[in-house]
C-alpha cells in the first residue's frame, strides 16, 4: 500500500478487518445454499450450479487470503486451521471448473484449426506451393479424432471432479468448515492487536504482500532469452499469479476495491495459467497408447498453439505491468 | 519510380539497359565457370559450390526480370525465349538450395524444441502443474525421430535436385542458354525503341512494375480477420514477394542500387516463404505411412511453430512496409 488510506488511519484494525471477513463469510454461506439447491444430478454443469460454485470459490479464496495476510490481527491457531481447510475446499471445488475450462479452450482451438478453410482466397496465379489442401486434410482427420479423445479424457476427469466435490460437500470435514465460516459471519476471532489502529496493524502486512508480489515478478525470467517450450518456467509465473492475487485481496480489504492497474496483468496471468494447463493436457492426451499418428499430429499442433498462447500471455503481462523495471522489457 | 533520375533523363534507354544486362550476363558466366570448377561429386554441398550456384541464380533472376519488365526496349522474340529458358534454369538450380534451407530450418526448430530444458529454473514452491517433465520427455522422443525422418526425406529430395541440376547443366538445352547469355555479355539484342531517351522508354515499365507490386500488397488479406492455418492465403504473399523482386530489379537497373526502404519487407517475404514451405514439409512428413505417434506429435508441433513464423513474418512485413495504407495495420 503506497498511500495511507484516510479511512484506515482513524479506525481500529477490527473495524476494517471484521466487516470484510463477515461480508465474505456471508457470500460463502449464500454460495453454499445456492449450491445445495442446484446440486441435484440433473443440475450438474448448469449455469446456476456453476455460478453457485464460482461464488463459493470466490469467497473461500478471499477469506483464505485475508487470514493469511493479516494473520497477526486474528486468533492464530483458529485462522491457520480454517485457512488449511479452505485451501482443501477451494482446490476440490476448482478442479471441476478447471477441467471444463480446459476442455472448452482446447475444443475451441481445434475448431479454429479445422474450420479455417478459405477456398475463396485461393491463389490468383499458379505460383503458390502445392500441398496446402493436403495439409488441411491431414489436419482435418486428426483434429476430429483429437477432439474426441480430449473430450473423452477431460469429461471423465470433470465427472470425477464433480463427484469428488459433491462428496466433499457432504462430508463431516466440510460441515466443520461451514460451521467455522458461519462463526466468521457473526463474530470474527481476533487477536489483541486488532484493537489497535488499522494503520499500525494492517498496513505492514499489506505492504509485505505487495512486496512479495513485486519480488516474484522481479524473479521472472527475462524476456531476452525466451526459448520455446519453456514449461519449466511456468511455475514461476503461476507463483507470481498467486502472489498478485493475495495482494489484490489485501488491497480490496483496505481500500474497498481491487487495484485497477493490476486488472490487466492479473488477467494475463490467468490466461497464462489456462494456456499452460491446456498445453499440458494436449501433451498428456498424446501419451494415450495406440493413438493414430494423425491424432498425435493434431495434438502436437494444439500443444504448440497453447505454448504460443503462453508466450502471448507473458507478453501481455509485461506490456500491462504498471511498475517500471520490475520485468525486463522485450 | 517516383522521382525521375538525373542520369536516365539525358541518356538513351540503351545506355542504361545494355550495361546492366552485360554486367549481369558477365556475373552469370563467372558463376557458371565457378560452378563447373566445383561440381565434382566431392564438392557437392561445399561452400564454393553453393556460392557458385547462388551467383548463377542471382544473375539469372536479374536478367530474367529485366527482360520481363523492359521487354519493349528489347528484341521481343529473343527476350521471351531467353526468359523462359532462364526460368527453367533458375527453378532447377533453386530446388537443391531450397531443400537444404528447409532441412536446416526444420532441424534448427527441432533442436530448440528438444534442447530447451531448464532444470535450474524449476519451481521454487510446489504450486506448479506437474507433468512438464513428462511433456518434455514425450517431445524428446518424438523430436529425435521426426528429425531423422525429415533428414531422410529432405536429403533424398536434395540429392535428387542436385543430380537434376548437374544433368541440366550438362544438357544441350543449357548450352543454348549459356550461348544466349554469352551473346548478352557482348551485344544486347535491342528494339528500335532503345535508341530513344531512357526516361520515355524505361520509366513507364518501371512504374508499372512498382504499381503491380503495390496492387499485390493492397490485395493481401487484412490483418483483422487473421485465422491460424490459413495456408490458402500463402499464395497471395508469395505473389507479392515475386512482384516486389521484379520492382527491386527495375529500381536497381535505373538507379544503380535497390530501394533501401524495401529491404525489410523483402526479407520478411523471404522468411514468409521459407516458413510456409517448412510447415508444408513437416505436414508432408507426417503423412509418411506407419510413423510412430510421438513422431507425428513432434511434426505437429513443428508445423504449428512454422505457421506461427509465417504469421510473424507477415507482421514484420506490415511493420516495415514503407507505403501508408497499402496494408491494413493490425
Amino acid at each position: 500500500m503506497r498511500r495511507p488510506d484516510h479511512q484506515t488511519t482513524t479506525l481500529t484494525a477490527e473495524a476494517v478487518l471484521a466487516p470484510y471477513l463477515r461480508e465474505q463469510a456471508a457470500c460463502f454461506l449464500r454460495g453454499l445454499r445456492l449450491h445445495r439447491e442446484h446440486s441435484a444430478p440433473a443440475d450438474a454443469g448448469t449455469q446456476s450450479a456453476d455460478e453457485a460454485a464460482r461464488a463459493l470459490r470466490h469467497a473461500a479464496r478471499r477469506i483464505s487470503g485475508t487470514l493469511h495476510t493479516f494473520r497477526g490481527a486474528l486468533e492464530p491457531a483458529w485462522s491457520d486451521q480454517l485457512r488449511a481447510e479452505l485451501a482443501w475446499l477451494s482446490g476440490t471445488l476448482a478442479r471441476e471448473h478447471a477441467y471444463a475450462t480446459r476442455l472448452g479452450r482446447l475444443l475451441e482451438a481445434l475448431h479454429q484449426l479445422s474450420g479455417a478453410s478459405l477456398p475463396a482466397a485461393r491463389t490468383p496465379s499458379g505460383d503458390g506451393p502445392d500441398g496446402s489442401d493436403k495439409e488441411r486434410a491431414a489436419l482435418g482427420v486428426g483434429t476430429a479424432r483429437a477432439g474426441a479423445l480430449l473430450e473423452r479424457r477431460l469429461t471423465l476427469a470433470r465427472t470425477r471432479a464433480h463427484s469428488a466435490a459433491l462428496q466433499a460437500l457432504g462430508s463431516s470435514r466440510f460441515h466443520a468448515v461451514a460451521d467455522a465460516v458461519a462463526l466468521l459471519a457473526s463474530e470474527v476471532p481476533l487477536s489483541a492487536a486488532a484493537a489497535e489502529p488499522a494503520a499500525s496493524v494492517l498496513h505492514a502486512p499489506a505492504e509485505l504482500a505487495e512486496q512479495r508480489m513485486l519480488d516474484a515478478v522481479a524473479a521472472l525470467p527475462p524476456d531476452e532469452a525466451v526459448e520455446p517450450y519453456n514449461e519449466a518456467q511456468d511455475a514461476l509465473w503461476h507463483q507470481a499469479r498467486l502472489l498478485l492475487r493475495l495482494h489484490r485481496y489485501a488491497h480490496e480489504m483496505l481500500r474497498g476495491a481491487p487495484d485497477p492497474a493490476l486488472a490487466g496483468p492479473g488477467h494475463a496471468l490467468d490466461l497464462h495459467r489456462d494456456a499452460s494447463e491446456a498445453a499440458a493436457a494436449a501433451s498428456a492426451a498424446a501419451r494415450t497408447p495406440r493413438i493414430a499418428p494423425t491424432t498425435a499430429y493434431a495434438l502436437g499442433v494444439l500443444h504448440a498453439d497453447q505454448r504460443h498462447e503462453v508466450e502471448a500471455a507473458r507478453a501481455v503481462f509485461r506490456e500491462t505491468w504498471p511498475y517500471a523495471a520490475a520485468v525486463t522489457a522485450p
